[in-house]
């Protein structure tokens, strides 16, 4: 943490240009200063709801450990625009991460965060995005522990740019492994797709559509530990089909495992609002990018427990057996079977379907 | 981890669309789809020089941790411009992290790195920057272990902007609190101040400068281990003297241990390039940015020891005992005694002297 977290001195407080007497972030914010001081302790750290214990940050935060396997990852958060119905980048910055550990069998036990800001963003909104991080991270159990806040000039970057590493506690239970998924195994989806994807798209689109649609960011964490106590090892592989939708998570599993799979049309969740939108997007729900999704592979005679498990959930009430592996292949295809009884091979999105979503 | 480390499907292979096969990143390369694990597979994992092993990255990285403290920090690098003389956005972006936690007392166990790009950016360059940043990382003994990967577009951010964060093992010796430090300890200065601050200025000010100078911008955690291993609890505090220079840390550290301190100008190790860089740039010295330098508080008895340590390394062979740490006090003021016998206030910076810089 190159932010120090130290209380503003008493000189300091007297000034006329605290950050909370003016309306917009300046470079200045940004120095290592004063004013980064008080950017930090009058308007981060209790938008955040950082507690006092943690407000003596060093350059790193101290986190005691149980020994055993912890789960480290990272994501940076680029979305366009900040707000979108549902969410907002503070939320969705939380519940990647979040979800990034929890498909991974871990429970989160701290994150980082850190702020690229671009000069000129409105303080009142800074804080107002900070606030949705702090509520998303106390849902999901876990403190902020440490961060970093640059700000950079009004050309050189987007409104503000997130990036949260987290670190997780891997359960005991865990066997994740894509390697572990075998024939006959059944994948399941614990809720509709596309709904994060096409909020912000919709919110995008210029086109005024009111699409009475819901960005579905949330942290799975509840999910992902229900199944790792209920299956054990008869749960083989979790996953969060966000950038590249749940097509690109079957065809990287499929290419981890050496299998084919094929998931059935029919019993796919959506919902009619999002299969509206997807259509006058032009846009397949497939490739679409979810924040509060799971997908499992478990063992076959675990499917129906799965599903039951999930959908004691409200976030995977709609949870369902979409499909299974097949016979080990060199092809490593995804089919998709049709409502009307045809098949349609799920590709690998190749580009960019919707740029900036997370 | 959001992007893909799976291998390219054969057929992707032979497209003539590879990223190696183009000069610049296009914005569907942040997609998450073909082009991302294309540009991951065959540019950015060989670039950082990580192992097969590694590549089967989940959605997170797994660890195995001893019990005990862990130290987790991060930090977001937005340095102009991204190649400097002595370092690079790359090298930096590994440096910092490492010493972040390097000044907790813990030794880097793994790091995270994510990478935000703006279309357009030469993939050569991309390449050398993570060449940069894998050399760095080998040298302080690290691996990177988990990342991320996103485009925006051309108008949205400045060319790369890089996240790293970190997990270290705190030393069992380390007893490092701001609050331990007392009356009579002594403060003592790794090396020659603003080499790094002032490299970037110079490469940035169009004065077309030759200042002869280089980023000091190196991993510290071997001159932090020594100091531990030989002082153990009479090593009190260390910190890194990055944004807001030498003048930021003694403030803050006289504001948490709640003491005056006074710095002697002779004492202070600093270089002649330095010293005329700062003086043309109209810069005091002491606010300027290090990127390879520690300051510790150390016991009275146990400064020379301090000093012989940090002097065993070619980083620490100008370290030098420069001043200090005196009675409590409210107003906890930090004095220099200047070469002329004179007193003068060394102050927290107030903005933002050098924008940038790190």
């Amino acid at each position: 943490m190159s932010v120090s977290s130290q209380q503003s001195a008493p000189s300091a407080k007297c000034r006329g240009d605290r950050p909370v007497d003016q309306p917009t972030i300046q470079l200045a914010h940004g120095g290592g200063g004063e004013l980064t001081s008080q950017l930090l302790e009058e308007v981060i750290l209790p938008a955040l709801g950082i507690s006092r214990r943690l407000r003596d940050l060093a350059d790193a935060a101290s986190l005691d450990v149980p020994a055993g396997r912890l789960a480290f990852t990272t994501d940076s958060y680029v979305v366009q625009p900040l707000e979108f119905p549902g969410g907002d980048i503070g939320k969705l910055a939380i519940c990647g991460t979040v979800n990034d550990l929890a498909v991974c069998g871990a429970r989160p036990l701290a994150l980082s965060l850190s702020l690229v800001i671009q000069e000129g963003l409105e303080i009142a909104r800074l804080r107002r995005l900070l606030e949705s991080a702090g509520r998303a991270a106390r849902q999901a159990g876990v403190e902020v522990v440490t961060g970093d806040t640059k700000v950079v000039e009004r050309t050189a970057c987007d409104g503000l740019i997130v990036n949260t590493a987290g670190v997780g506690e891997v359960h005991p239970a865990a066997q994740l492994d894509a390697r572990r998924v075998g024939e006959g195994d059944v994948l399941v989806l614990s809720g509709p797709l596309g709904e994060h994807g096409l909020a912000v798209m919709g919110q995008r689109s210029g086109l005024g559509l009111s699409l009475d649609l819901l960005s579905d960011c949330a942290p799975l964490w509840p999910l992902a530990a229900a199944l790792l106590e209920e299956l054990g090892s008869q749960l083989k592989f979790m996953r969060d089909p966000t950038r590249g939708g749940l097509a690109a998570t079957l065809v990287e599993l499929s290419r981890s495992c050496g299998r084919g799979m094929e998931i059935r049309e029919a019993d796919l969740p959506a919902n009619r609002a999002a299969q509206a939108a997807a259509a006058i997007l032009g846009l397949d729900l497939l490739s679409v990018a979810n924040e509060g999704k799971l997908v499992a592979a478990v063992a076959p005679d675990a499917a129906d427990r799965a599903v039951a498990v999930l959908r004691r959930f409200d976030l995977g009430r709609r949870a369902a057996a979409i499909g299974r592996v097949g016979a080990p292949s060199e092809e490593a295809v995804v089919e998709l079977l049709t409502r009307a009884g045809g098949r349609r091979l799920v590709q690998m999105p190749y580009g960019e379907e919707l740029p900036r979503i997370c």
